[in-house]
């Protein structure tokens, strides 16, 4: 028997087991009543309905995270591919069960709307790809589930909150690290003032992306500022509850590195929202992981590091002479965000983090490159 | 799409991806060739043959823990369950794709025998249950994996160890640690003296068990050493690859807290090995969650805390002035357990835990219970 | 000015500064009544009497840690030495301001009977010559401040005790974590209970020693235990405040380490006392250093570590999912040893760690090594 | 005797010692030849000559923190006072050994020429009194160590420098950090690229100041960027060894705390550095204390937290898979920085923070608050 299982209702064996070879039973006086036993130990509950999933683009993301978040899933199920890889997306429906008749290309994409299993989409494609699938998805009937960044331009955005509504149906941006404990407790100290009023947010998100790589790349919308430094915005707005107000931006592009021929290496820059709280970051394609915050207050501070990691979330405060480390349980992020959507689509809600969520992070990050290039400080419209 | 994706793969996507409506491609040029292409993003290959396991025991541990492990085997995969309660059992064969008519109860256990979809038995019953029902698995020709502690007895492992030689099939004790990054890791730095030779290993395993439950009971061969101190055990063993030659032990048990009637409350106790090596340990049932073993060398120490938990396990070094956490992957202990022992079927090799590490550790906690007994330092035979 | 004074007091300067060159004054109205400036910026208080103390053997310890720590002192001063070695201490009463007429040998010592500036007399001696010099101290009427072991067997500790009584003078055991503030807080936590009642501490003292040293000859009563388990003992007894009633012990001593010919590499123990509480301890003298205890409670565990050496300690804590670092002020340990001392003769009053205290160690260890010979559980008389 | 005394010299009492009452001599044969002695043990050199300083100021910085660590200094001794608190001023030279005709007040500090015991003066007077008093020190013809920041502008920096050279007399910046050997690793890492280029350092200086405090004066020259603010900014400085080019700066100034009716509570900026380095720093008087820097490099990142306290520095690092925590010996800063300038003295010697090194952070204070004001990236000139 395991160490680990504090309760009672192993014993629950013994009153239908045989007399045994080796051991004698339990006398049956002392097992505790049936309505003692912990409820905790029962099976989970009959399954619900479970939404139907499409897959859209089997890169590293689909098939190392979220195809197998599917098993952590309650309300959600995959049940459709989109790929430009018949091969592999044949191999992919196999291992997770899709039938072979639900794979799709970007050609004949729009037939989805024939499918009544999907009922959702997941687009996780490039991000200059954000825009036209997500729209062609609405167009076809179906809620989207959108990768961050939401797309290239504000413009974009807008349009895909446009097909959205226009189609009647939700469209969520994937900020998964919303749907899961450490940040969620995280912006529950920041709304309950543990710590006091916020004063000043510090972030990073720093990676090392090697060549070739399409994040390098201009067309495809990639850079630092909208893979990762996406993060360190959207955390200084969820942890504030507040729109910016002005940004300033800085940033380095070297001239020795090949891969930064198109995009900026690192990005750094400063928020300053109405309440007075200022955030200051920095973002990089050129850096090992750095991925953090620390939300300073007039009484002391609590600061994720890793903040924005799949896993391995750690949530460390400091209040006077006492440094704190609290382990919460760990939830997988695409799980939890894929049965957030789905959930809202059995009940009619809104997700928590809609299109406009990600055209907020957008005007930002609009903002920022505003400054860049101009070396003013600039207003948020 | 997200940030975590350092990989150039995504492009594949836009080689068949349609004119967009939003965005223009990226020319083919800037792709590069097929093959230069990270083969870590492929499909996974495809399914090999599955070996089939019963489980035996639906309590907590099967419920929550190795029943949803399944989802992260390769080589393993659940055929048939065993339990008194026909209608859990039912239910959690629904839930996992097994068919209702493989559940068996301990009356007609040994039918297993004409199933041959089971190869293995998964044998989670209480303590006093492992020897009886690892012996009718055998004698109806299929392998098992039993739970920790081994047995009762010394003369109980010894007959498990008879009737898996008798039936020609292979017997595993359920030493989850030995297949997973963190132990393993820190039997490599054993093994390899990264530190010196050790000198001293300090080990605890503290839980809090609450009344009413099985483990603290006598009859079903409950108490602290066998469910939680054989880990301290097992660790001393396997970080020094030697067998203790001399124990020393003494226990508390309150008289004036119920739960301990029956076993006692802790147990501290000593081991010294032929190299010289000794190991000093506590298991207590009766305080907060503690489970460690720092392994004290000539030039450095290294130490896992928690060392012995389901999740979260953490690696930490010091030599001279520089102390290091060692991030590590983590792995689910039971997939991780359940395919090792579903390989060895699969190539007819020795587990790596076979009955004899169960009755090796068990030798230990009778010669501790005599010295508890007895006021003496015992030699283990 | 530095960053850290988060004070108004320098506007005391203004008061009475010049017009300025180059900056204007404050108004002064600005400033707050003198009433209200915070009182702590005030000198410190005239000084008080200071006790004379006469330190016997200049080794190491005397020589980086006790001399230096004066400056620490409020209530002790350097004011005699002795010292086999006659140039060595010219040269440390120099530095010191240390009239050279108080410089004394082993021979001449008990002639500080007539120097009327030494009230009390600091043993940083040997072990085996502990007992000699205090009770040589005594008779020359002279309070003595004894290292640790307090001596070589339970018979001296109790001679060296008649002595003070006879002598009608204080004698006290360097306990100096007594008078610290990191082991103070873990007492306050056992007694509070702050965790719940004490289960089990688990605790190791070991640290690296090359030859020669005097610490690995048995005539000098060297040895791990007496050098570095006494603190894990001293620590189970303050701890728990109780005696151990019953120890087991076990050793190890190679015979391929020239180092070890004379006294033992390492001792493991175990310690049992009336309460329940069982302590399971590691010295030894051949490992890299690792000085810890934990105390592992009903609710929770907090635990030094290091605990034991003379700077650096660190107070952490665990209750359910929270682990938390404690930081204290650090304060020099042998300053306040020897102003508690210095105290207790100027008041009248009783030092915390009087000779009994020693003593009950020596008694503990004497049983230790009884149990090692015996292999038998040794009740503490 | 102590457990930390891992030597063998202790023996050399038994030399010299009496015949023992209790216990007998090591044999002489046992004993190490002298000059196989570890030369550690022997007392320190004869003190040579000490400089002979003048503090300025009796602040709590003065009182607190610079007295005191007159105690470590090896080259630096106090002999002489300055205050505008005479009473005071006579209880601290009292207490630390000072002539009490060597006390001044700000009348009459120029006479300060007239003794020449005085040597070098410390100036530790509030930030818009430094250039005053540092230009008349150097004009009586003594050396001067000032504490940052420097003076109030630009101007007065380049004031002192002038005063300092026609008296051809030294001028430091009270810069501790770069004394102390936590930074200064940090500087070695940095300099010897352990974890490859740097790419962006992460800075905070944020203190909870409480009025009254002239450091919320604007005419005493308050506010935090240059009380707390100028840490980060030579932090970004000594780290990357180079100047900054450009910088952006933001501040929040709230209306409704009369603490912050002259200055912002707040500040946050940016730094590029000509190697494309970006520093992106905050400080504030108005949070709890968070005190740190992250380099974030290539390969790697090292951290100080706290990185400019006066005690307790914690030195981290993170490469692939570990972080690691590095302990360096905790030295007084404020003995070191004193001894620095003295033997800088003694020997002719440039110290290593002169009057440039604060001039320099003061054009990059005054770049940052043009930028407030201007909400402009402004060069640094």
């Amino acid at each position: 028997m395991s160490d680990q299982n504090n309760d009672s209702t192993r014993r629950g064996f013994l009153m239908n087991a045989g007399a045994g070879l080796l051991a004698a039973a339990v006398p049956a006086t002392q097992l505790a009543p049936p309505d003692k036993q912990p409820p905790n130990l029962d099976v989970p509950e009959p399954l619900g309905k479970k939404v139907g999933w499409a897959i859209v683009g089997l890169g590293k993301l689909a098939l190392e995270e979220v195809m197998p978040a599917f098993a952590r899933c309650e309300k959600s199920r995959p049940v459709a591919l989109v790929s430009g890889h018949p091969d592999k997306a044949k191999q992919v429906a196999e291992r997770y069960g899709i039938n072979p008749k639900s794979i799709y290309n970007y050609e004949n994409y729009d037939t989805i709307k024939d499918n009544p299993e999907i009922q959702v989409v997941y687009n996780i494609l490039p991000n200059h790809m954000h825009a036209e699938y997500t729209i062609r998805g609405h167009q076809a009937g179906k809620h989207v589930l959108c990768e961050k960044p939401m797309a290239a331009t504000v413009r974009e955005c807008e349009q895909m909150i446009d097909a959205a509504k226009n189609a009647q149906r939700k469209l969520m941006i994937g900020y998964r690290l919303r749907y899961e404990p450490y940040n969620q407790t995280a912006i529950e100290m920041a709304r309950k003032k543990q710590f006091g009023e916020i004063k000043l947010i510090e972030s990073s998100n720093v990676q090392d992306v090697q060549a070739p790589n399409i994040r390098l790349s201009k067309q495809t919308a990639g850079g630092p500022l909208g893979d990762v430094g996406v993060y360190c915005i959207n955390a200084c707005r969820y942890l504030t509850g507040e729109e910016p107000v002005e940004v300033t931006g800085t940033q380095h592009q070297p001239k020795d590195d090949p891969r930064f021929a198109e995009v900026p290496e690192s990005v750094a820059f400063t928020l300053r929202f109405p309440s007075g709280v200022m955030g200051y970051c920095g973002c990089s394609f050129g850096g090992a992981e750095s991925r953090r915050y620390r939300v300073q207050c007039a009484k002391g501070w609590f600061e994720l590091d890793p903040a924005f990691a799949y896993t391995g979330l750690e949530l460390h405060t400091s209040q006077e002479k006492t440094r704190s480390q609290i382990n919460l349980p760990q939830k997988n992020h695409f799980a939890a965000e894929m049965d957030h959507l789905s959930t809202c689509i059995l009940d009619n809600k809104d997700p928590l983090t809609p299109g406009e969520e990600g055209l907020a992070d957008m005007k930002v990050m609009a903002a920022i490159e505003e400054s860049v290039r101009t070396g003013k400080a600039v207003a948020v419209s």
